[in-house]
């Protein structure tokens, strides 16, 4: 473990949360680094999730595939342990989340192959630092009824992320947010809902939506959980994920994968 | 096959070529679509190839994987056959380039799978338009010494492209070419080849290189060649590769894979 003179943000992000002393949400943690969602499955499934993701860049942008059977990263992250490195799992067995564990030590298995996907929550830091207001009041993640591109047994609908913003702000979180290519990129849709089929009904995550505020549009982005639900539905008899905005801190800066 | 009246550049293109009317280059054919290098491998080297070009993105930017045993694209272009439609073919056999046909009608099997990778081709045409000279006389592809990320069987060193270009045009270059991000991005390097260990005096494709005139710089981009030069290094028993510069050229239009 590096010691704090040393030791990056996100150094020290992971290791506090290996010793089990951060076993919150990562949101607001090392800010400015990229995090990840995260998917482990088997390998006999890797080509066909590898293929979704391929297919599906805008939702699902790979940032590293682990060798088969390791649970360290190489490419992102330098002496991360995926077992032990995010705060809180989500463990699937035949598409049912059946727990919800603070490390994953003892479910690692020489067949697993683990996904790091980039996160939304990466450019929600930059558009923080332009004064666009990205709480919880104001970011939803819903289903659409856009169709995914297919890959093997994995296929379902896009899921996006929302946020209510003026039309200044629309403006400018969409050339911010195009500055990040490799992690979602610009908005897929700006405006009414029902064109692209968003269940604002019923959101997977943020609080009931009432109605839109009239002074205000939604800006929907493709969004990483995407490749999670696609791997759920495919009812895989094991799949371990980050718990919800419990992501993987990695050692990139989102400066660096930022365009200018 | 679509009347003129329908078709699209791209369309005729693809149709003139697979009649065999056009046998030669793709370099100029259909300005503004996008061209692809191509990649035909078996299925069980699949994974690992796929995860090449995840690992090695900037150098091989997938556009499109197809299903195993099927020589049709269905995401980049509608009705294209990949046995017919490209002009000229590689053939090789455990790494050795056997045989140079124009079609692979007779090639094509049940466990081949494609890989279209995004080339060079497509932002040299952005260059030309804002006055840049990029003809044979001013671009190169050679070797470097930069290792790429291995994956299972295929690794090997980044191939580049090169062109000369004046202080002015390669600033010029540096910023239309960012704007490719998901077609080889901006520049990797600029400056004194020594630095990336480029073999300038025995590039694989362009003119003999005496010295590099004093008022020219010399700037380098990741290659597409690079997946073809790992996949050929692995000395697999059957790959098939486009012939240089005779690229698949797809309905995409580079304008649309352009970021502002």
């Amino acid at each position: 473990v590096p010691t704090s003179e040393q030791a990056s943000p996100a150094q020290i992000a992971r290791s506090l949360i290996r010793s089990g002393q951060h076993q919150e949400i990562t949101y607001g943690l090392a800010p400015g680094y990229v995090q990840c969602n995260l998917v482990i499955i088997k390998a006999i499934h890797a080509y066909d999730f590898l293929l979704y993701c391929q297919r599906n860049q805008r939702a699902c942008p790979l940032l590293e595939v682990t060798e088969v059977g390791s649970p360290l990263t190489k490419q992102i992250a330098a002496g991360a342990d995926l077992r032990t490195d995010l705060p809180k799992y989500h463990v699937y067995r035949n598409g049912e989340c059946q727990d919800r564990p603070n490390h994953i030590k003892d479910l690692w298995q020489d067949d697993l192959v683990a996904f790091l996907i980039g996160s939304g929550i990466t450019f929600d830091q930059a558009l923080t630092r332009v004064g666009i207001p990205i709480d919880k009041r104001h970011r939803w993640v819903c289903r659409t009824r856009l169709k995914t591109e297919q890959a093997g047994r994995f296929h379902g609908n896009l899921i996006v992320t929302m946020r209510w913003l003026t039309p200044e702000h629309a403006i400018k979180a969409t050339q911010i947010t195009a500055r990040f290519p490799f992690n979602h990129g610009a908005p897929i849709h700006v405006g009414d809902p029902d064109i692209i089929g968003a269940d604002l009904a019923k959101p997977l995550h943020g609080p009931k939506i009432d109605s839109i505020p009239s002074h205000l549009i939604p800006v929907f982005w493709a969004c990483g959980v995407t490749s999670q639900a696609a791997a759920e539905a495919a009812k895989l008899d094991l799949m371990i994920t980050h718990a919800p905005a419990h992501g993987f801190i990695s050692d990139l800066k989102a400066d660096d994968i930022c365009l200018p």
